[in-house]
């Protein structure tokens, strides 16, 4: 048996106000408690969630980052899952498998280890993070601006030593919730009409997603038209931008597909985009799967009749996967050629240059941005 | 072969303006045209929806009406498989059988006899019925609040003759809708808790349901307590009023049900009410089915995090029934007593007395008022 862990000191991207430039500074970061697991960060990538929240969310010093990848440095009391030098991805949404929705086989909604919004870890509702004793709070209990953090152990999922964790890190989130809602929580079934709003990493994933699963035509919206060139590399046939349109976008695309999508899924960020994906479907059998999580205006509304009529409208938290159980086969698949996941990467930094990467995101002149942690 | 039909002239109840009293009127009914049939109404009963409609839509002169049971008096040109004396219930949507919806086997949306809600009949556009030669406008292509009607031979179905016609009216449209929405919308499972919002015929039709699929808890939740006591009899384990609450009544439901209902469903006609059940089921797996017309607030709003943490809302149209193909089985299982109808028949009138009808539904002091014809 190793001695127990100290607290290590190393250097972490703070966010100190919404919107603000973050801070490379110097962090505490304290041993892993009972059936947590302390992990080297070794590459970690920008969501669009880490965004949204740093510019809208009000919990400060916080660090942010909760797609990321690294090997397990030291672990807690009781931790029989994982052992110095594991590779694992950290999960924004843990999983138990005990309590009434793990065991349910119908949930991925932990109720011990579910997103965690308040800035603190599950167990004692406190900071693993200080700076000279003040605490410094958490996001999603992961965080992963940091070289070091601690996680509880049903937060990491255990994968292959053979994939690279540069890459593998956007299955920690972004890749593994568009692949998700395609496979889990719409079934797309082959032949399918899919209208997907949003082209970043969620919803190519979903593009991508579709694709294997059969789809006849994907249909690509963003306003954004840099967006263009990477959706039709994974398989977007029809790309839209509404700002192109004099009539509502929907009107569009229910024309091209004969009176609606049998799928639409909404990627963005913007309620507004899930009406218009709600009003893409078609009747009778038409499903909406809604993603994204906004920063304003966080009331969806649809018209009755769009759902007298026959839609569903469905929404899911990281593609309906129950994290640790199967997260891990995702990164054999990307192993396996299954599935393609370097090409979301179109930026690797060093850490240092996090602010760029905010900007990068922000400004949406990129699909991921890897963060590579000094070594 | 009989001659051909010729014009009927017959009572029927006109509407002249929104909301004001019926009128017993003379009317012309004409000869059923190609593909259609007439059909002497024996009862109809008065639908949640018919009051809406009379209340809040601008056709006029209207006949309502779109529950009822018959007998086929006469055939237009093409008709095979109706003759003279078949027992029938009309169908407020319709089931052509060789569209998209139709031959898809997951849609009850006929795209060629669908909903029809300009007030005349699907194949010209135009109405069977005048006074005067003045034309009257249907409603859904029925229009049962008259002694004789016409209808689309893709909107009836050819029923058991033993059924007592005076009972199975409800079959063709609040009853079969609730039973579909518990069996074929939500697909309820056994042990399940299920929320109810709204107990009238709709609602407690989901409660006969619900319980036939054994579930363990229903609530049901009504703005008007003499709901109550039939709504204990179809199987209402608890019943909750939100005016006797301070707090919303979703928070009372998630309490009673450790997180929320598997399954909540809005028969009310308010849109607010859809809010309410979609927090009032349980996140991972919560499905909240919406069937109300409302009169006013045709949107729904609903907050993204309710979908996002893994709920689902989806709308139908009679339960999902295909209205020509499953009907006939659902009187057959009347017959065989599995389901209930009778008790839902809390007031029997004469047509004549088609006003009280409607002020008995539109005060709540019903739950389905049958008319029966004059013989
Ligand atoms: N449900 C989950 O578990 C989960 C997981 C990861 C991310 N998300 C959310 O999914 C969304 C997408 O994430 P991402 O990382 O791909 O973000 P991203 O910023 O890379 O991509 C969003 C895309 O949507 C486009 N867009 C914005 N508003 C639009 C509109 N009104 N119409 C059409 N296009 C519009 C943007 O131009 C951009 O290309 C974000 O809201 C994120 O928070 C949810
Ligand atoms: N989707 C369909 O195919 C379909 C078919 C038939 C009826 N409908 C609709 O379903 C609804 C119910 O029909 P019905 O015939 O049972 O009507 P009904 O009027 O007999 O019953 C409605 C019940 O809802 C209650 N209610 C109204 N507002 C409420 C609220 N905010 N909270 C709780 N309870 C509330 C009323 O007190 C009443 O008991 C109507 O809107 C009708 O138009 C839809
Ligand atoms: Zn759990
Ligand atoms: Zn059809």
């Amino acid at each position: 048996m190793s001695s127990s862990p100290s607290i290590i000191t190393c250097k972490a991207a703070v966010a100190w106000g919404a919107g603000q430039p973050l801070v490379i500074e110097e962090v505490e970061v304290s041993p892993p408690q009972p059936q947590e697991i302390r992990i080297k960060v070794v590459a970690t990538s920008l969501c669009g969630s880490d965004v949204a929240a740093w510019e809208s969310q009000p919990i400060f010093p916080r660090i942010f980052g909760h797609e990321a990848a690294g090997i397990v440095e030291s672990v807690g009391d009781g931790v029989i899952e994982f052992k110095e030098g594991d590779h694992v991805l950290t999960l924004f949404t843990g999983e138990c498998k005990r309590c009434r929705h793990c065991t349910s086989n119908k949930s991925n909604m932990c109720r011990a280890l579910g997103l965690e919004r308040s800035g603190v870890m599950h167990s004692d509702r406190k900071t693993r993070f200080s700076i000279r004793g003040n605490p410094v709070y958490h996001f999603c209990a992961v965080s992963s601006f940091s070289e070091y953090i601690v996680v509880h152990s049903g937060c990491a999922a255990k994968v292959s030593p053979n994939a690279p964790l540069e890459k593998i890190c956007l299955l920690s989130c972004g890749v593994a919730t568009g692949l998700g809602a395609a496979w889990n929580v719409a079934d797309i079934s082959k032949g399918s009409n899919v209208a997907v709003f949003g082209l970043g990493t969620v919803g190519l994933s979903v593009v991508q997603g579709a694709k294997l699963r059969g789809a006849s035509q994907v249909i690509g919206v963003d306003i954004n038209p840099e967006k263009v060139e990477k959706a039709k590399d994974f398989g977007v046939d029809v790309y839209l931008n509404p700002k192109d349109y004099d009539e509502p976008i929907h009107e569009v695309i229910k024309r091209m597909t004969d009176g609606g999508a049998d799928y639409s899924f909404e990627c963005t960020g913007d309620t507004r985009a899930t009406t218009s994906a709600l009003q893409s479907c078609c009747d009778g059998w038409g499903l909406t799967v809604t993603l994204g999580v906004p920063k304003a205006k966080p009331e969806i509304t649809a018209h009755y009749g769009l759902l007298l009529t026959g839609r569903t409208l469905r929404g899911s938290m990281f593609g309906g996967w129950r994290p640790k159980s199967d997260i891990p086969s995702l990164v054999d698949k990307y192993l396996n050629k299954e599935i393609r996941v370097d090409e979301f990467v179109t930026h690797n930094l060093q850490f240092e240059d996090i602010n760029k990467a905010f900007e990068l995101m922000r400004e949406g002149k990129c699909l991921r941005c890897v963060l590579h942690m000094p070594r």
